[in-house]
């Protein structure tokens, strides 16, 4: 194979009350890459079109997490082109870094003929979130790699975890067009927290896997809930609550703040009632005055996918 | 029916990761009980066989959980007699009063035809709790009454979660014949943690919860990880970290504080190695000096039993 097309698909980070561990993947909403086999060793990004993103190797996350994965297998012989066409919108809340940096690590990847798992490109990609927001976190590049819900139960050493995914579950994100920096977004947490809540969002999170693994909707509605960074983070976000409590009014499970914002997430049972989630959030925004972007899709179970 | 004759088994609570939220169901370990349907009016604790306890109904664990339970029915008119018969030390840590609170609404729940589902009978047995700690905890009277594994969610309003148990769980428990008090080991914990510290905790405890479902035991294994209470709480049981040591090389899954100690739970996968590593703690206290019981048990997944 001399050439590869890929999508790869927006993430949601955090879902709730899994900050910094859980991470859920899109299936409707995504990039496209085409990665190309090429004589020139090295890395090269060709084109980026739909966002003003570095071209330059070393500042593009696609390209930092390739030449990581290079460097890790010592392969200074192989050249690769990439051309990146974005429609996740940097900023958004919904993983547009890493569907990047997993997408390069996966296409490469695939050229080379598999030299990793996919577990094992998590790393990789983890290079271009570090790039991005000065975190190496797995959450957002986790779900692209794996698909599905993935759990990070940790970074060092790299042990991540795919969870199952409930057949009827469907997410709605909308974006409203403001930037919120993930590092600014991690900046305001509090360093500390009371152990009593600490407790409870153990609590919420383990009942949110089981609830995963029973396809038990009505826990997994109980569950998606936090009291630590949603309260603080959410005070970036226009009408938060508002959307919110639209959300629960349309029938969602839960809804929460997607990665580190601005995009707001709902989880709803079924396509139907996450198109009437879709609709509760535009009133809210359209009330307000916000632009905004809204996607409806089912979970990927599969995560990036060859076209 | 006029009279029950019960099994009530011994619970290990925490579960390392799971402070305040997990439990599990011992098998082989626990106190029975007797009761007994009689013509007068109220709850009489008649006999209390292998421990120095309060008999007096207000007083004793099992007296104020059937209390609340008949309040709750407003039943002023039906009588009970309970005879304990203990075997569980109180202050082990497996969950003594939780056995004697837990048995006895369970049983005087099947005299009186089952007007309660057994998750609504933990709410009645964690009175049992707050008199005997203070505090009305329900990780050991959740998997006393529901059995197995158990994730307490919420307190208020209740909301117990029962997990999934993998068939080939077993518990090996080392009680040194200290005691401490749930309370003094609840009064050393620290009100706040690390944000970072928190995050850990509910990966591993997310991971652990996948595990179960899975049966996943190497994962199991890595996720059997305290860093907020064992360092703090260790320090009150003799020789614990050399214990879990021991544990470790003897082929244990891991180990961990049974509940708020001095008692120490190890999960093995089958029953050979959950002999090896009781022979392996045995060890390290008899060098010690420090006289001791073990128990080895399969994962209880019924609960209490009709004998």
């Amino acid at each position: 194979m001399k050439e590869i097309k890929l999508f790869c698909p927006g993430t949601i980070a955090n879902v709730s009350c899994g900050f910094d561990v859980l991470g859920l993947c899109l299936d409707t909403t995504g990039d496209e890459m085409v990665i190309r086999k090429v004589d020139t060793p090295g890395v090269k990004i060709t084109k980026i079109i739909g966002q003003d993103l570095p071209l330059a190797t070393e500042k593009n996350v696609a390209g930092v997490a390739v030449l990581a994965m290079l460097e890790k297998l010592n392969n200074t012989t192989d050249g690769f082109e990439i051309e990146i066409y974005k429609n996740i919108k940097p900023g958004s809340g919904i993983g547009s870094s890493a569907a990047s940096s997993a997408g390069a690590v996966y296409g490469v990847n695939e050229l080379l003929g598999k030299p990793f798992s996919n577990h094992d490109l998590i790393e990789f990609a983890m290079k271009g979130e570090e790039l991005a927001s000065g975190v190496p976190h797995a959450d957002n590049v986790a779900p692209a790699l794996l698909g599905g819900f993935t759990l990070v139960r940790s970074t060092s050493p790299l042990d991540v975890i795919k969870l199952n995914t409930p057949s009827l579950l469907y997410a709605t994100v909308i974006h409203p067009q403001i930037e919120v920096k993930t590092a600014d977004a991690r900046q305001i947490l509090k360093s500390k927290l009371r152990l009593k809540t600490a407790i409870t969002q153990w609590g919420n999170i383990g009942a949110l896997v089981s609830a995963l693994y029973t396809e038990d909707y009505e826990l997994l509605s109980r569950s998606l809930h936090d009291e630590i960074v949603e309260p603080i983070r959410s005070i970036l976000i226009p009408a938060f609550d508002k959307v919110k409590e639209e959300c629960k009014n349309a029938g969602a499970l839960g809804s929460g703040i997607s990665g580190s914002g601005p995009s707001i997430f709902a989880l709803s049972k079924g396509e139907e009632t996450a198109m009437k989630v879709a609709e509760a959030m535009k009133a809210v925004y359209d009330k307000v005055g916000v632009a905004y972007d809204v996607h409806i899709s089912k979970i990927n179970d599969q995560g990036i996918k060859i076209l």
